[in-house]
């Protein structure tokens, strides 16, 4: 038995979401079949987020074992060629058998991109958001600071189980501009279910004015859903990248004051 | 009666061209119908390049003659409520009688994007062309020197016409690489059937070593079609931009020795 780590890329467009249900398409049912007919799996996959349907990935991580005599460098080929185009291994590796993608993930990076322009885009109507009034990417940025840190985060969830823990920790919340875009970055432990989307709607909320940024703050003390914004659409959503056991670094908006001397967080463009 | 251009944008990958034809679904009956919807449409609408089948566009032009109480600055607004999300109409200009998208044009520039990694990519599959083998684009560079200039390209179009014209020419050929993709771009003043995707495909050819840069001047000269390299895949495709009498410039690669002094030729990056 060999046990492998993957980072995958697909497009959520096609698929009912990540986690396999019968009778449906999946991301984890695309890749497992792939797997099992190119290698024997050994039980199920795990991967490190449960993407909603229609959200995509580029850096999905997944964790699987496997009965199998393909060379390591071979693997990613041999499951590409099994595996639909909407769906693609970037990487394989071999790993220790204590290895897995949910727990021992430190993190998971998220972009969302809204096209905020008055025509709409053909080209990335699949990978994008369309918001038609402009957004105001300063008062977004300044919600954004309130997200930061250890909170409870249970106003930003649908479907809590009783007794649920509702603590996150978001490192990294970053509102930037290019061109006709909002690009929105967010990185934390984990996310609660729809938590995401939810953070997104009600920053688009503040960048339409409808709400104030410093209303964030008493939003995440109600811990009550029904006063956060409404759930933006899944395909603007990528989950970019996932880390495993890695210094933890707050990315922080530069201020001027402050790139002076100051070291800048690692930060890869786009 | 008022006569319009229009700047559109579009995903080929669901249309059988641009061209209209009877039965299929295609871009200039997309754009026709919602044309016919919101206004009176009178007679049939002009596009600048009769794009093939899974061919992109950002900036194809088409004109067209409407009886329409519609004020300018709602046109596009109202063009796009009626047309499929897979068609967009960017800008509405306002234009003389004598305006035709086709033979006003002085220019058409074409994107071609490679994807030349070992891994497809799930997101891009349907807006770039994948090559898992390295392209060796210094090669491609020198061979798109030759195919500067106005020329005979009969060696790069199928269905010719008896006495057809196969004069063109082409002012940029430029081969870049960023990251995982090699980008090449084409300007000229209009482009014969399949010559885009000839060139491209002969240029992948040389970017493998199968052939040598110098190869495309025999090529030419030559006007034998059977010569050429092989139909490169539409996906990979985009009409980028549509130039209206505009003075004409040649877009050369620029050498260290021609940077200081010399006039950089206006470039937008993609």
């Amino acid at each position: 038995m060999r046990c492998f780590k993957a980072t995958v890329e697909y497009d959520g467009t096609d698929f009912a979401g990540f986690q396999w249900q019968r009778g449906t398409r999946t991301v984890q049912g695309a890749l497992e079949d792939a797997i099992q007919r190119r290698t024997g799996l050994i039980g199920r996959l795990t991967g490190a987020g449960r993407t909603d349907a229609g959200v995509h990935a580029l850096g999905q991580v997944i964790s699987f074992q496997a009965e199998t005599q393909i060379p390591l460098e071979r693997l990613a080929v041999a499951l590409n060629s099994a595996l639909p185009a909407d769906v693609s291994v970037r990487r394989v590796e071999e790993v220790e058998e204590t290895f897995n993608a949910r727990f021992s993930a430190s993190s998971r990076q998220y972009v969302y991109l809204i096209l905020n322009r008055p025509a709409p885009s053909a080209l990335l109507r699949r990978y994008s958001a369309f918001c038609a009034e402009p957004l105001d990417t300063e008062a977004m940025r300044v919600a954004a600071q309130y997200l930061l840190g250890e909170q409870d985060f249970a106003a930003f969830t649908n479907a809590l189980k009783p007794s649920q823990m509702t603590q996150r920790e978001v490192m990294r919340c970053q509102v930037g501009r290019y061109r006709s875009f909002v690009i929105v970055r967010i990185e934390a432990n984990a996310f609660l279910r729809g938590m995401l989307r939810f953070l997104v709607g009600t920053l688009i909320e503040i960048g339409h004015g409808k709400r104030a940024p410093e209303s964030v703050r008493a939003l995440l003390l109600s811990g009550d859903r029904r006063q956060a914004g409404f759930t933006a659409p899944p395909q603007g959503l990528c989950l970019l990248k996932v880390r495993y056991g890695e210094r933890k670094d707050y990315a922080r908006p530069l201020r001027a004051a402050e790139t002076s001397g100051g070291q800048e967080t690692t930060e890869e463009s786009l």
